[in-house]
């Protein structure tokens, strides 16, 4: 584990410690090294420097290093032959050049992140908003040149396990406002490349919620026909699909805290001329949008069984 | 005061005993008759039973009672020769029948309001979205024929003091939901009535979050043109009103937290083919959405200064 | 299970949804006949009527009905020869007539717990101080007629799944307070009656924390005399119980969230005549302080190895 | 203004631009030096640097700069003639060398405050328990040789506005925990002082509540004999004064937010064979804990009336 003091690292070393199959080799933090960290559900880890440690001591590594720092670590452990799950953005489809290296969207992308070296694992937002629309636009379903409306919240571990002063406890309770508007999150990239193709355009707003982990996205899709069914075109998709839960009622953040899901339902919008539909999506941002789904990702990348070792 | 005993009666209590020139001469609550309940801010009341109160000893009364039984007391204190504001949805425009009754959207309906005995004081969630809307609206900027796209979140004051399981500490903390979707909640006639005329539909999703006050509406609008600047529109509008706080900086709840303002700004949203706005709007739902905007229409129906005894 | 719609019946059945052993024959709740609740960590539970089951369907019934209720439903279970865990207080120890019915207190009744047809499981507050004080007292370690000072704050999940005014979230957030003071809190009894013979005196405060989940009890013990190594008496304790966790930093309820395990230090006072130590202890008051600590007596009653099934 | 950017300087630009007699002169903080904040309650400030204001602008300055560098800052204001207000440690009682600068606890030090050209504005943990001990020691009602336990626990803004990784909201929210303990908070130095010569002993326990403001300290005071009325200490001590509640009720932090009040209670302890008392004592640490203390100090020495501009 590369990059293991922040949330997504402490998360991800947890469940590896849990995982019936997997092993720590390493937990590298350069702020942190020599220090020990009690981890979420119990247990500790001792952080080492980078540098000091032999990345060929695992077979797979876990980068959560910082957007920016993560390529090179990426690299030099495919020089030592091990494999990567990296959890920055520096690898992700959209961001910059054309990388050849699977979105690890794991339930849209499985067969190419199966025999991968390299997988980069999707951003939180993301993961809440493309489980939720892409069954809809492969389906062929969504209204030709339609804007769809992203409007989502997330708890403040999403911004990581950073000294900033906005994101401080006095500053957060009680409070609640949109950031990274006008379209302008990172993640609304890795969103439009994946997609590319169809005549729809995104409009992506997060908001940043008084709660530690969670994302709720709530989803305005203009459709080309009203539907008779509006959870169909999710089950379908999904029927077999062990992580996602397609159920008639509003999800709620509680219900998938600690759970590597995604909780979705789609309901009909009364009252306006065009049909259109809402989906709303609820994930824990530090599971099923980071740690949960990089294990399942690696679980695929080393032959085990997809599922293994993770909370459902 | 009538129905004194909930979030809002209990606000506006507070905002009367602080009146410079206004004093309490009643506050009933049937349930609690004979209790006395501590008021934000401090000091206290003792609620009375309605029957047992002459409701002309006070010249003008609020009425905080439930929706439903609201009408029937504004109708005895009519009678009584006594002015009424009204904080139930009863007498509220699109609640049923047209009543001539002044909806008390105090920024749009201030000469209305000044000559009235009987005034509805509007919703919070209504109160956040049409103040942020109408000036849009009102200079024909609005595409035409476009869905206006309101996700609003409230704390759980909205909610009301009642005893509901859903309200409860431990279910909403670290949780966040939708709630009256598909176009449902029933302040949506209220904003549909306000803007009939104008070419425009509303979609309108309301979201429960974990704090005690305070409504965030993000609203996505359709423009007919790009604007030069986007705050023009509100600044012409509101230049001279002291509870409208137009600012560059995105509003947050905790900066409108006990205070009677709506606090707003827009951005233009980039990378549409059609030229959209976001307007984002922030109110404290018990003041400028329940308890403050119905003091500020009260001082209009007594003859006193619209800001008299208001906080900022 | 009886009595399955509270936070501890809940907490319970999600255990035995996930116990490689056990498996849910029944669950109660009269007032939620026919509804279905989730659960936390995911699954689901529909309830049935408590006179609609047959009660000897299950080997060991589980019974979390409210206090007073409850002693009627553990005879008839004993009647239908079925083995029961008390959740409610009508049974335990210190709670009116001498029963005989072992306490389950587990760390400190094992082999009672073990043979037994009928468990009454502790109460919250009392697991969370008794497992601190015991080692101290039966270690003779205590100043002799001492008063400990019992300081615990709670979260409100402590108070039930009730909809009460005073527990909303709305009346918790940002708040705290006192209450059942001046040393008349239920639990007190039970907590007396485990120090009975002991010459010590209990004084015990409990509060109520703006959180979900959790315990923490800070206590003042004077000492006999000062302590070499504050720590020793209860690594020497409890040095092979999987479920307490004795370490030298001061626990917090994050830590302990969802385990089952009292996490617990000790720290001398400085600058006091007397020899006086302070010990700090934290559980989550719906697993170690209820539904745990229950599955570990059931698991003792049904001949399994103690942890199966628990959290850490 | 000096050290104006962090929690309780901006709640004291607050109070002083709403004050009816004193305006701002200027704020500092050399970190944010030319930013603008939002103070609570409305309205904003722009901060200069230190270096860069003429200190004699105003006639009486506050410092709320960190301990340690108040002090030079002190001198530098007495040099120019302003008087001081200082939030700091650095010249309170108790903190190394007698200074005779008076300790700034309004109600039991008021005839000194009035002369003073400096005040040693208390910390926030000593208002809320020396207001609560005093009158029992100065009444002579508390055991000889007696050891009072104050527990103590405080929202996070007493931790001031700096960027700990602990002070995340992530960190806080749901969690609990105790610190500063063995009786070593710099606090309890102040604490001591004030109680100097009485035949006492203080033990200090304060903890980290998830919520922004406010402190409530439960303190256990073994008393020389029964108290017939043991709120009367209290309301004999303080009939007159403006600032303190004595309530036959348990206090909350929900009724002290934002207030300039000390809100207190006494309950007899049953059960024990020595008479002993609870004092339970809320206050908010920013305003009564903090500026608004040293907004009454400053009426004070300035000539005016003592609760001019101070909220309730």
């Amino acid at each position: 584990m590369l990059g293991a003091s922040g949330y997504a690292g402490r998360e991800l070393c947890a469940l590896i410690l849990r995982h019936p199959r997997l092993s720590l080799a390493y937990a590298t933090a350069n702020s942190q090294k020599g220090e020990t960290a009690f981890l979420p559900g119990g247990g500790s880890v001792t952080f080492d420097a980078a540098d000091a440690i032999d990345l060929d001591r695992a077979k797979l590594a876990f980068s959560a290093l910082p957007h920016g720092a993560s390529a090179e670590w990426v690299a030099r452990a495919r020089e030592a032959g091990v494999k990567v799950v990296d959890l920055s953005a520096d690898l992700r489809i959209g961001n910059g050049a054309s990388t050849g290296i699977p979105y690890g969207l794991t339930e849209w992308n499985r067969d190419a992140v199966r025999g991968a070296a390299v997988v980069a694992n999707p951003g939180c937002y993301p993961t809440s908003a493309l489980l939720a629309i892409l069954p809809l636009l492969t389906q062929g379903l969504v209204a030709p040149g339609a804007v769809i409306n992203i409007q989502a919240s997330s708890g403040v571990t999403g911004a990581g396990l950073t000294a900033r002063l906005d994101l401080l406890f006095g500053e957060i309770t009680e409070n609640y406002r949109a950031y990274g508007v006008g379209n302008s999150h990172r993640h609304l990239k890795e969103m439009r490349a994946m997609v590319e193709g169809k005549d729809v355009e995104l409009l992506f707003t997060p908001h940043l919620l008084p709660v530690a982990r969670g994302i709720l996205s709530t989803i305005t899709v203009p459709l080309r026909a009203a539907l008779p069914d509006v959870l169909a075109p999710f089950r379908a998709q999904y029927a077999s699909e062990p992580f996602i839960e397609v159920t008639p009622d509003l999800p709620e953040l509680r219900q998938v805290n600690g759970r590597n899901v995604v909780r979705l339902t789609a309901r009909a919008v009364d009252g306006l001329r065009a049909p259109t539909l809402q989906v709303f999506s609820a994930i824990d941002n530090l599971m099923k949008g980071a740690a949960g789904q990089a294990l399942q990702n690696a679980n695929l990348m080393l032959g085990l069984e997809e599922p293994m070792g993770l909370p459902q």
